[in-house]
C-alpha cells in the first residue's frame, strides 16, 4: 500500500518550507478532490506514511488530515482509515469571465466613447480628497467607541445635528436632527418612500413628464401606479393635481429647484398650487433637491419644503456636490412620517457606513464642504460659460435652456434630428443622451433636443469634450 | 402705510452687520409667514421702504423679495405691490423630541445597563482608527478618478480581488472576483437571496431551530415560508432535508462554522449531507459565516463552500471581525446566481461607499487585516478562557458549550430559571440574553440557557461584567 502512494506528495506539488505548511497540503487536498483526481472513497495513506514522503512532522499531516474531516471533504472511520468522502465530485468552478474582465484595470475598448457629456455625475477629478481625509483623521480619532457598532436607523447624530443646520442656512429647509433619516442615496430614499406609501394605501404617485426611469421602476415596482403631469418651460404643471386624472394621486414627485432634464426652476405659483393640494387632501410632496447648490446668476431657490415642513419630504444628495460613490443622501421628513421611514428602514442601520458619516459631519462642521460647493459653483458656471459662448458662436441656430442652475443645459434640435445628432456623436466617440431617453411613458414626443452633463468631464477633456459637441451641432 | 411698517426690520430680529444679511432678511420674513406673525395677503413695505428702515442697501431688500417670490412664501403683482402668498399659514413644524434625544450626547439613564454580554457585537474599542485611517489615506489617494463615481454593483474590483485570495486563504472559499457580490451586511445578503429565490419560484427556506428573527424576518418577507430544523449539540439534522416536511425546500440557511447561537460547528456527515441534499434536488445552502475567523484552540472550520461552490452561496461580513458600522460584507456566488443577485441590486451600486470599500482592500492587501485578527483572536480567547476559569470556580455545576470559536458561549441553566436569571441580571444592571430569545416560533422549548457575547465589552468593563455575571449563576 506505501507503495501506491510514494509519489502522493510530490502530486500535491507542495511547497515544503515555511509556516503555512499544514494550510498548503490542506489546499493541495481540498484541490485534488474537487479536481477529480481523489475520488469518492478513496483510501488516503496513513499519516505517519504521509508525514515521512513529504519530510515533515507526523502531527502536520495528522491535522490537516482533521481539519478536512471536520469540513467534510474527507471520513475517518475506525479500522478504515482516512477516506475521501463518499460524495459525487463537485464540479470544477469554472473562473467566470465576464466581457469587461472585472479584475484587469479598465483599458480603452474599440467603441468606448472618448468624451462623456451624459448628465447625472459631477466631475469626479474634483473630489477634495486631502481634505476629505484631513476630516475623516478628525472624527474617526475622536468618535466615541459606540460608533463603529450597529448605529441608529435614522443615522449618526453628528451628521443629523450639522446637516440640520446646513440645510436651514444654505436650502430653507425647516430641518431638525430627529426629523432626518440618513439614506444611501436618492434612491434608496424613493425606495423606502414607496414602501411607506404603499402601505399608507397611496394607489398613484404623479411624477414630471421627464424625469430617470430608475425612479419611475422603484416606484412601480412598490405597487404604485405612477400618471405623469406635463412639465413645460414653466415647470410642471401642478395646478393640473386633484384633477380629472389625477383624482388617485396621493403623492407627488418633484424637482423644484430644477427640473432634471429641462432645467426650469419650478415658477411660484405652482409652488404654491402644489403646496395647496397637499394640504387640501393630505397628499405629500416628494422634493429630489438633487442638485440644489448649484445655481449660478442669483442666490439658490429655496428647498419647497420650507413652505410646509408637514406636507414635503425633503431628499438631498452628496452625489453631484461631492461624489456619488460616497453614498449619503438625507431625507428630511414630516413629523408624523418619521416612525414609519425608520420602521421600513430596520431595526438599526443596516446600510450606512459610520466611517462616512462621522467624516461628513466633520467636513461639513469644518466649512470644508461649504468651501467646496464654492469652488465647484464657480468652475461649473466657467464650464456652462464657455458652453453658452461655444453654442452660440457654432451653432447660432441653436437655443440652450436650463441654465440658470445645476451640471446640465438642454440644447434644442430641429425636428426629428434627435438620434441622427447622437449617432453622430457616438461616431465621432462623444457619449451624449437625448431628452426623449427621458420621457415618461405616457408622454407624446414634441422636442428634440440634447442633455448636455458640462459637469461629468475632468478639467483635462473638457475642452475636447466641448469641441466634439459643435460638431455635431446643426 | 409707511408707519404701519415702521417697526418691521426691529419685528424680523435681524442682525444688520455683515455679508449675511439677505439671508438673515429672508430667514426672518420666511419665519414671520410660518409663525403666522405675517398673514396671508398682507403687503408687505416696498423695497425702498424697509431698506430705509433698516438702512441697507435697498438692491438686499429687492433681491430677498425676489427670491421669496421665486420661493412661493411672497407674490408680486404690478400695481399691488408685494404680498405674503395668498396659502394658509402652514402649521409650524414642532421640533419632535424623541425619548433619548438624539441630538444631546447619550447620558446614563435611571435603568440603563451598566454591563453589556449580549451577544452580536465585537469589541468596538478595539477597532484599529490608525491603522484603517493609513489604509484610507493610501487608498484614497491612489484611487483613480472614477471610483468615486456610481460603482459596479458587484462592488469595487479591488477589493473583491484581495477578498478572493483572502477567503481563499483564510476560510477555504472556492472564489473568484467575479462570484463576489459586495453587499452592506449580512442583512442586506439575505434580503437580496430572498428576492432571487422567489423570483426562482422558491417556497420554502430552512432555518436552524435557534438563530436571528431579523434574519428569519427577510426571508418571511419576500414571501417564503420557514421551517426550522432542529438543532442539537451536534449541529443541525441536515439529514432531514427531502424528508417529511421538508419536501417543499428550496434553500436551507445555515451557520457551519459555529452555529448561532448553540455554537457547534457542523458534524462532518451533517456538512456532507446538506451537500449531497443541495446537489440530489437543485438546492441552495445560505452559509452565514459571521464569525468563521475566530476558532481558539485549532485552525477554523474551512467554509462549507468550498465543498461545493455551484450549491453554496457564502456570506461573510467585516461586522464581527473588524466593527458593524462599516457595513461591509461579502457574497460569493454560484456562477448561474451572479447576474440574478446583481439584477436584485441594481444597475449601478446604490449602497456601499467607495471609500470603505477602497480602505478595506487597502486594509486587506496591506496584512493590516490578518494582523488585527490575530491580535482579536488572542485577545477573546484570553476573556473566554477567563469565562470558563470563572464560572468553573463561581459556579462549578453550570455547564458552558460553544466556546471553541466566536464570540459568545452558551452558559445552561436549570430547567425553568432563564427568565429568573435574566431578571436577576437586569436588575443588577447586566445586560443579557437567554437562548429562548432565538427559538424558533415552531421550536419547542427545551431548555434554559444564557448566551453570554464576552466579545462585547470594552477592555475596561470586562473584568466588572464577568463579576456581575458570576453573581446571577446558580
Amino acid at each position: 500500500m506505501a507503495d501506491d502512494w510514494a509519489t502522493f506528495g510530490a502530486d500535491l506539488h507542495l511547497e515544503l518550507r515555511g509556516p503555512g505548511l499544514r494550510d498548503g497540503l490542506m489546499n493541495a487536498l481540498r484541490e485534488a478532490v474537487r479536481g477529480g483526481r481523489l475520488t469518492a472513497g478513496t483510501r488516503l495513506p496513513s499519516s505517519r506514511q504521509l508525514a515521512a514522503d513529504l519530510g515533515v512532522a507526523r502531527n502536520t499531516v495528522a491535522d490537516a488530515y482533521a481539519e478536512l474531516v471536520a469540513e467534510g471533504w474527507l471520513t475517518a472511520r475506525q479500522g478504515s482509515g482516512t477516506r475521501v468522502a463518499r460524495r459525487s465530485a463537485p464540479r470544477p468552478a469554472p473562473r467566470r469571465v465576464r466581457p469587461e474582465g472585472p479584475a484587469a484595470p479598465p483599458r480603452p475598448r474599440p467603441g468606448k466613447p472618448t468624451y462623456n457629456l451624459r448628465p447625472g455625475t459631477p466631475d469626479l477629478a474634483s473630489f477634495p480628497r486631502a481634505d476629505w481625509l484631513k476630516a475623516a483623521r478628525k472624527a474617526l480619532t475622536n468618535a466615541p467607541h459606540e460608533a463603529f457598532g450597529y448605529g441608529d436607523p435614522q443615522g449618526r447624530t453628528e451628521m443629523r445635528t450639522v446637516l440640520a443646520e446646513y440645510l436651514a442656512r444654505a436650502r430653507g429647509v425647516h430641518a431638525a436632527p430627529e426629523r432626518i433619516v440618513l439614506c444611501s442615496g436618492f434612491v434608496h430614499g424613493l425606495m423606502l418612500m414607496g414602501q411607506v406609501l404603499k402601505a399608507r394605501g397611496v394607489a398613484e404617485v404623479a411624477v414630471e413628464s421627464y424625469g430617470l426611469d430608475i425612479h419611475w421602476d422603484l416606484i412601480r415596482r412598490a405597487g404604485i401606479r405612477m400618471p405623469a403631469l406635463p412639465t413645460g418651460e414653466h415647470g410642471t404643471r401642478t395646478e393640473e393635481l386633484g384633477g380629472i386624472g389625477y383624482a388617485d394621486v396621493g403623492a407627488v414627485l418633484m424637482t423644484p429647484a430644477h427640473q432634471f432634464p429641462t432645467g426650469g426652476a419650478l415658477q411660484p405659483d405652482r409652488r404654491a398650487a402644489a403646496v395647496d393640494w397637499a394640504r387640501a387632501g393630505g397628499g405629500l410632496i416628494l422634493e429630489d433637491d438633487y442638485d440644489g447648490e448649484f445655481r449660478y446668476d442669483r442666490q439658490p431657490v429655496g428647498a419647497l419644503q420650507g413652505l410646509d415642513p408637514e406636507r414635503v419630504v425633503y431628499l438631498g444628495t452628496a452625489s453631484k456636490s461631492l461624489a456619488p460613490g460616497l453614498r449619503l443622501a438625507w431625507m428630511v421628513l414630516p413629523e408624523d412620517l418619521v416612525d414609519e421611514v425608520v420602521a421600513a428602514k430596520g431595526k438599526v442601520d443596516w446600510v450606512s457606513s459610520a466611517t462616512d458619516q462621522l467624516t461628513f459631519a466633520e467636513f461639513l462642521a469644518s466649512g470644508a464642504y461649504d468651501r467646496h460647493v464654492r469652488a465647484m459653483r464657480l468652475r461649473y458656471r466657467r464650464r456652462r460659460d464657455q458652453l453658452v459662448a461655444a453654442v452660440a458662436e457654432r451653432s447660432p441656430t441653436t437655443r440652450i435652456s436650463g441654465i440658470a442652475a445645476g451640471l446640465h443645459a438642454v440644447l434644442e434640435l430641429p425636428e426629428g434630428t434627435e438620434e441622427s445628432v447622437l449617432r453622430s456623436a457616438a461616431f465621432q466617440g462623444l457619449a451624449l443622451l437625448g431628452i426623449n431617453r427621458f420621457r415618461h411613458p405616457d408622454t407624446p414626443r414634441t422636442r428634440d433636443a440634447l442633455v448636455v452633463g458640462y459637469g461629468t468631464p475632468p478639467d483635462s477633456a473638457w475642452s475636447g469634450a466641448l469641441e466634439a459637441l459643435c460638431r455635431v451641432l446643426p
